[in-house]
């Protein structure tokens, strides 16, 4: 076996001869079946917007067609392709988080979708508003801060709430440039509708348009879907774990959950905690029952629950493919449609649980937060009852795991920083101020967010590690989302052992703090949680948080939710470095707007760059530029 | 010149000989630059959903790739883009109603946006449940009812209140297959999120959410917008007008107006009534200000005011060609991104108006529903001011136009079949049921629904204009719309006397009722005028509308606001002719679920027929078993 896009991956080689053996197919195979992928797609200069096309332009200009039948240009239809990528990113978080909404609007004192956070509930009601916040009824509070999130889906006007999160000069930056979100399904249908045959033409009016709507998802969608997620199941806390695919156990049954939503994976594990089930899988033959994560289902409940990740993105197959899973389970987002043919080549069920994800090929059991944990303790059962199925000499589990720390939500990381404090300094208790302090003195040099997919266009998990290692190294502190983060969990550098891989300056702030260099805060929603961490941070100082050292970076992106995301992180005034080019080159004008004239009203701009240590190079260049700028 | 798809257009041949000489570039150039068009992209397989992507699969199973690499097949991709192209028509439909029903929510007594149709603003507050509806002042009503409509768009709760429009029979279908469609942001954001990767494989889930969506346009956006422009801008009633090229005068400031939106066009020809405008128009030379209309702008004005229509969707070059232009004013869809070029060949001004389209080249004026009328005497005034700089040397107007009768709301064909009524039977005033006594004694054999655009990929007007005639001629009564609307206004199809190319049933239907044989209902939102008369027409039996000798056809369409409608007119029980082929024919699993299996659940089908007079024919077989069916 050798494939140049997993020299890096030590779980692959032999899975994916074990899968050749089984006659499994993988995503390795259909990439191959692609060949070579259609330029013009890559180039984002093919629209297929109206019936009159399918029209494809030159993305070398003066070569070929330069405009579509309507007379689109390439400018045009790059620039459609790319607020649609916008829509359908924004879409899927913010949909996502609808539905933990309405769990919590449907939550209630005897269970199972309950207030954990109670804390929390009341703060974020009184950041609304809501009159006393502080004394109401629980659950009437909550319904009464439900409904009010639910408007912020639909409301005919007004814009987010969480926008006042935001430093004053970013706010103000915001209303001058027209991309203050206003309701979030709003926000999608018009740039659907301007994106139509026929509307929107200025391809940086579509830019623009799209930017507000991915602002929509980060300070919309994606924080009321953290924020939410943490009343309803609570609020993470730092805790140990484990990942890579050898937390897969032999002798237990191995549950799979996949997917996005908190809602369903909370109810399986409480269904798995059930003596009874746990009676059933011995009395099958198991050990006990072993749930499992991937990608930021996984995310979710490592960082709740501790509970262990098996593996990020690429690694569903091969997870399946260890023979050893019983059940995969999923709900919304990035679940290839290849696994229940997979699952079938061993004896894996593979269960889709949500109407809005329905995937043929297996079993289809609707989750719903009416009968969440009667349709968990009939997964769980399923599982169990399956175990007696396994095929002993189909089962191959990669001895490998790392330890982690995981959980540092903002509170987390707030509640690390109160103990230096309390020792240390006569700051006030319970802000973010010892980190902004710390990155003023120069002890860090700043601070990077690296976020997002697998692609395999690129060495799988290469890129994360690579930067992140090579970051860290550089006194940049990291935090890590999504397959980022798991990316950095199987590498070791979510470890507090960790620290020996840091500079001088971070690795003292390691030991003073007692966290890892590499801070894991969560799933792809909870890109929310590093808005804010970083907001605050500006906050400390008063200034627009385009100021900061800081930058995000989604190395090896690939869902139209990275598209949305890396828009409001660059909105919120952070420069943003792309891995994995986005399908706009046929548009050199768009491709300019993005890296480079939006700097002018947005204070940040995208960067695309394939080659992670230039990267790093370019992201030390511009942290120190931008220390340079602050003076610091 | 010799262009196959222009054979039956009288217009063009000259008008595009002028263009060539002009150096003018139009839609057969670009057509012709773009060669062969992709054939994935035909087939509805090519796949650019992530960046793993552009991935395609074979249109031709067996052959080359037939998975993308995620894992997507055939009818995964194509139910996923039929989906999208649904997301993308409801929300330019429902995005347009928005407008006005903003517009609405800032009418006041004075003006400019008034209530012109106090009845029917009443009326549908109290479809509505308002209390006091009939007494309530004017625009604190429609300020109430403004705010319940902004609600359609984003309430998190309930489904689209006009459903209940529709005869219970056809009611409890939508409940029973789960496509009631809630607030329609709602349902465009969730599609979205179900097309997104990783989310639903299954395609007939898939289209059973595109089916929701596109509901959420027939009995959410578009009857909003039709409903409340009505009550704005007053509903139609029946007036004569004309139509075609020939509209243009070459002794007046000519202004197009080429969009969707009443609001603007409202508000252009309010200022073109402006003495000092006329004066300043006569002071430049002219004889005044002629407004001419294109696309559903051209529509709504000819509805309401008797407006001159230029043409239809693919005339808006030849418009600008004719060199007797000051200004092409536009506001959202359909619009040409090519125009600003073309108009710079002549004296044209093109101003785009609408943030939601701003198309680059020429003028950008911001329309706002607070500024409306100062937005709109300025865009007159460039016009006027501009008009010295015509060059009579380019000037061309072909000398053809055709009279109309126009004007056929729901309301004004009910005022008609209330004049039989009154003289020849005992039945009640203010309904449809002559409508419905004539199609059940078989006098008509039922009536159709021409609609839609224009497509280069057929003759330009030529299955709009034969498919009409050879209905007319089967005692077929037609209702149009859209650009089929002006297709079949061109062709004389919209006057009395064209009862003569009529069946003898039908015939006599016009004689009695004094009305044409093809009866312009309006814009393309106006499509709901005539789902609410279909609707009508089974309340007056009590039936579900499915089992009347009634078809929807679209015999030239291109856009995605086709694909939508086409969606709520087969889930409304409505078997839908398609003269263009969806792009779905890569998967034959998907194409069947369309064409033949989705009858079962719900009761009706697409048809995909590319031959005008075959389509006719099954049409004809359609209706005959639709009559033997219900015993008529």
């Amino acid at each position: 076996m050798s494939n140049e896009y997993l020299k890096f991956d030590q779980t692959a080689e032999a899975l994916l001869a074990k899968a050749k053996r089984d006659g499994a197919e993988t995503m390795w195979d259909r990439k191959a079946a692609q060949k070579t992928q259609c330029g013009f797609g890559e180039a984002g200069v093919c629209c297929r917007i109206c019936a009159m096309g399918p029209c494809r332009v030159s993305p070398v200009p003066g070569k070929g067609a330069e405009r579509g039948i309507c007379g689109a240009n390439a400018d045009t239809i790059v620039a459609r392709n790319f607020a649609r990528m916008v829509a359908g990113g924004t879409s899927a978080h913010s949909d996502h988080a609808r539905d933990i909404v309405h769990a919590m609007h449907a939550a209630k004192a005897e269970g199972p979708f309950k207030i954990r956070d109670e804390a929390k509930l009341r703060r974020i009601s009184a950041e609304w508003g809501i009159a006393d916040a502080d004394t109401k009824e629980t659950y009437a509070l909550a319904h009464e801060l439900s409904e009010m999130a639910l408007g912020e889906f639909g409301k005919p006007f007004g814009t987010q709430r969480f926008l006042k999160r935001a430093p004053q000069a970013r706010q103000d930056i915001w209303k001058r440039e027209n991309i203050e979100p206003r309701a979030i399904d709003m926000e999608v249908t018009t740039l659907m509708h301007s994106t139509h045959i026929g509307c929107a033409s200025d391809y940086e009016s579509l830019f623009r348009r799209g930017m507000r709507t991915g602002m929509s998802d980060g300070w919309g969608g994606s924080m009321i879907g953290t924020e939410f997620s943490d009343i309803m199941y609570g609020t993470p806390s730092a805790q140990a774990s484990s990942s890579n695919l050898g937390v897969i156990d032999k002798d237990q049954v191995n549950i799979l959950i996949h997917g996005h939503d908190p809602n369903l994976a909370e109810m399986i594990v409480l269904a798995a905690e059930n003596p009874e089930m746990i009676e059933l899988a011995k009395a099958k033959g198991a050990k006990g029952i072993n749930i499992v994560g991937m990608c930021c289902t996984g995310n979710e409940m490592t960082m709740r629950h501790g509970i262990k990740i098996a593996g990020n993105f690429y690694q569903q197959e091969l997870c399946i493919i260890t023979g050893a899973i019983e059940a995969a389970v999923v709900d919304v987002q990035c679940i290839f449609p290849a696994l229940p043919a997979l699952a079938k080549k061993y004896h894996t069920r593979f269960i889709s649980t949500s109407e809005k994800a329905k995937i043929s090929g297996d079993m289809f059991i609707q989750f719903s937060e009416a009968t969440g944990l009667e349709n968990a303790n009939e997964i769980v059962k399923i599982a169990v009852e399956n175990f007696v199925n396994r095929d002993a000499s189909k089962v191959e589990i990669p001895d490998l795991k790392s330890d982690t720390m995981v959980g540092y939500s903002v509170e987390a990381i707030i509640d690390h920083l109160d103990k230096v404090v309390n020792t240390n300094t006569s700051d006030p208790m319970g802000t973010v101020k010892p980190l902004t302090d710390v990155i003023y003195a120069g002890v860090i040099r700043g601070a990077a967010g690296v976020v997002g997919c697998n692609n395999p266009k690129v060495e799988h998990d290469y890129a994360h590690v690579t930067i992140i290692k090579e970051l860290i190294k550089r006194d940049v502190i990291c935090v890590v989302t999504g397959c980022a983060a798991q990316a950095a969990a199987k590498a070791g550098l979510l470890q507090l052992e960790a620290k020996e891989l840091c500079g001088r300056g971070l690795k003292e702030v390691c030991e003073r703090v007692n966290i890892p260099p590499v801070l894991h805060m969560g799933s792809c929603v909870d890109i929310s949680r590093i808005l804010h961490l970083v907001n605050l941070c500006a906050d400390v100082k008063g200034i627009d948080p385009a100021l900061l050292p800081v930058v995000g970076i989604a190395p090896e992106w690939m869902s139209e939710k990275a598209v949305s995301i890396a828009n409001y992180v660059v909105g919120s005034g952070i420069n943003t470095y792309l891995g994995v080019i986005p399908q706009v080159l046929g548009s050199p004008n768009f491709t300019k707007l993005l890296t480079e004239d939006c700097q002018e009203f947005l204070g940040a701009h995208f960067v695309f760059e394939k080659d992670p240590l230039v990267t790093v190079d370019k992201i030390m260049v511009d942290l120190e530029d931008k220390r340079t700028a602050l003076g610091i």
